[in-house]
């Protein structure tokens, strides 16, 4: 079994690892504190007997050899970096997890026929260059060298390249994987949701990352004062916006409770005074599910509605696609995989969506990936009140370990 | 009958004293624009027969004596001041139908038994020193000699003392008017709504001037990852603030239909990022009425609303009430005499109440006054497509010339 006591340790000393920031943590790719918590994270990874690398982007390596020479290395692990003020589990849970597992194998003197590789990645959140994944990325290959001329430090404006000749070592070995070294990527990660907790569930074992669209409405009235202008003779883009926000907040609600999401994050009343009859309404929609199809009917839906209470509040409104990203499937032998070990270990679990994006669908492109999820409080993440319980931790070590005793069995 | 020509050509001369502003006019109080419109209409003043003088404070009066010594003056104008980029009518109209009345009176060889005065008011719109309707309420008494030390120009922060050592001419005569040197203010204004001309009224025969009341709606839920958190267990604060707005303007429309009006001008989401659900949601409401009840009632029900959305969505929702204006109500006698006038010339007529402030509800705290409103294109105001047709402006002047006739005979 997972040691609560270790895994307990290395987050608390991660947490510590931060610059100035209330009660949070603030660990951003490529800084002084980032360094110290992948110097941390690589003397836990010596200590528990593995060989320790770090590539020329950042990421870093620990390696248990295998029995037989020559497999494909099974890897886990999470990113080391975060938000600012962030909690102390999202990334970090699933990093820790991954070198726990190594320790456990070493304590129970297991030899995998393949070798197992702890990974901890460099700026998955974006914070820095505002390209999220960054570190998988260079390993998988989405981005190569001639990229890190193109990406500029969003404080400094400093290429990839200038902040990568201070900050990486000399001897640093190349990021990019070949394809027939790793047999399989699996990562642990924190819900960030709500819904294991509340069901208290175990485990949850990602079917999909969900696909993403991003629209832009933007509701066109006319302008007048707060004060002459009779109710029934405006064209109110507020009201026209509010009404068409309320409808997709519960039809999502009603047809896709668990199954789609619709979130409006920004919005802007133009002219924005309090005694003006707003002329334009301009708010974000991000729409988020399993199956492209939900977020197609729901962009139909929601652009039929957007037409009806145009024509009956004499408004234009117009429902902008900034963006569609396709489902992307995690790999079914691997969830079986973990299904099994829950079953094994008597956790209870239940197959989930993960509505953000994580560095197992970089490697998903290129190699078998898959991952679960263990629940924190209420679901709440980008926070310092972020928080796992501990016997969770143990519970998702345990079912990696054991999932990776199953899978160097299986291939 | 009123001059059409002569009426536009005032209209058309003042539309141009500017400063630079695409379309629209920009004169505000105190700058030499300003000065330059001041001088202009009261050229025009002169060039009719009146006794022209400017007070203290920038005010400009053009003064016909009536046939009896000692009797107080009946007077009429509005403002010369104009917000930016306006239109060509907000204020101007009044006060260019004040003068014309006195072509009318000295074209018709009319002696008053009272004095009659056209009065050109200095900065209404609040513009310079974030005090609106400021020469009004120094000619009113509500700001007093001292008070010129107390506001602060908001471009070069000199006050107002220090801004009228330059702007005001030494000769100038008091600002403050005795109670017994007025019988009566009537001003002619533009509707800036759209009611008289969707209904082809002439005229608008002001009952009240609004009551007003601005409150502040908090609407507070839990932040959370846009892709994270399943739809039945958010607390979005966008959402329940969307459906509160819908019933507001819902309720408002069917219940107060053209007898108040609830306005929502501005709005914040917080944190305001397309992929999290806001925590926070802060908007204003502007409540205007011509009866406080309806107001109260309005509160009540929005409060009610409040707490009911509250309960279903798991918010707080906080409903502040940052003021509260009763509504004026103009005189009576005034009235009946300004829809007499209309009678009698054959032009339509309705009550009509005003939802801007303006500088007859000052006098109105010591001087019986009134308000007739002309038909504008759309209700269109602070913008340079602001129209009135000329033939209404005409109208306009010929029931301000019959009314201060009336009037003359009445007192």
């Amino acid at each position: 079994m997972a040691s609560e006591q270790r895994l307990q340790a290395d987050i608390d000393v991660l947490k510590q690892i931060s610059e100035l920031c209330e009660g949070g943590t603030t660990r951003i790719g490529f800084t002084s504190e980032y360094r110290a918590g992948a110097e941390y994270f690589k003397s836990q990874m010596e200590r528990a007997g593995l060989s320790v690398r770090e590539d020329s982007i950042g990421n870093v390596y620990g390696r248990l050899e295998g029995i037989e020479v020559g497999k494909p290395a099974i890897v886990s692990g999470s990113h080391l970096d975060t938000v600012r003020c962030a909690g102390a589990y999202d990334g970090i849970a699933g990093a820790v997890c991954a070198l726990e597992a190594a320790r456990m194998l070493k304590e129970n003197g297991v030899m995998l026929e393949h070798p197992y590789e702890v990974m901890g990645i460099i700026e998955e959140e974006g914070t820095r260059f505002g390209q999220v994944l960054l570190g998988s990325k260079f390993a998988a290959g989405h981005f190569l060298d001639p990229d890190k001329d193109l990406m500029k430090d969003s404080r400094s404006g400093q290429t990839l390249r200038e902040i990568l000749k201070k900050y990486a070592y000399p001897d640093a070995c190349p990021a990019l994987r070949q394809t027939n070294e790793i047999a399989a990527f699996i990562e642990l990660h924190d819900e960030q949701g709500p819904l294991l907790e509340a069901e208290g569930t175990d485990i949850g074992v990602v079917e999909n990352i969900v696909a993403i669209s991003w629209l832009t409405v933007t509701v066109t009235g006319f302008a007048g004062h707060a004060g002459t202008v009779p109710m029934p003779l405006r064209q109110d883009a507020a009201t026209g916006a509010a009404r068409l926000i309320s409808y997709i907040a519960e039809y999502t609600t009603v047809k896709y409770a668990y199954s789609a999401t619709a979130t409006i994050g920004r919005m802007q009343l133009i002219p924005g005074s309090s005694n003006c009859i707003p002329s334009r309404c301009v708010f974000t929609i991000d729409l988020r599910s399993g199956k492209m199809s939900n977020i197609e009917e729901l962009i139909q839906s929601i652009k039929a509605k957007a037409a009806e209470i145009a024509g009956e509040c004499s408004l234009e409104i117009h429902v902008n696609i900034d963006s569609r990203q396709e489902p992307i499937k995690m790999d079914g032998g691997l969830r079986d995989l973990i299904k099994q070990s829950c079953e094994k270990l008597g956790y209870s679990y239940r197959d989930i969506d993960s509505g953000a994006g994580h560095d197992a669908m970089i490697f998903s492109s290129r190699w078998p990936a898959a991952m679960l999820f263990v629940p924190c409080v209420k679901g709440i993440t980008h926070n310092p009140e972020e928080y796992v319980h501990p016997e969770y931790l143990v519970k998702g070590a345990d079912v990696l370990y054991q999932t990776i005793l199953a899978l160097d069995q299986k291939e």
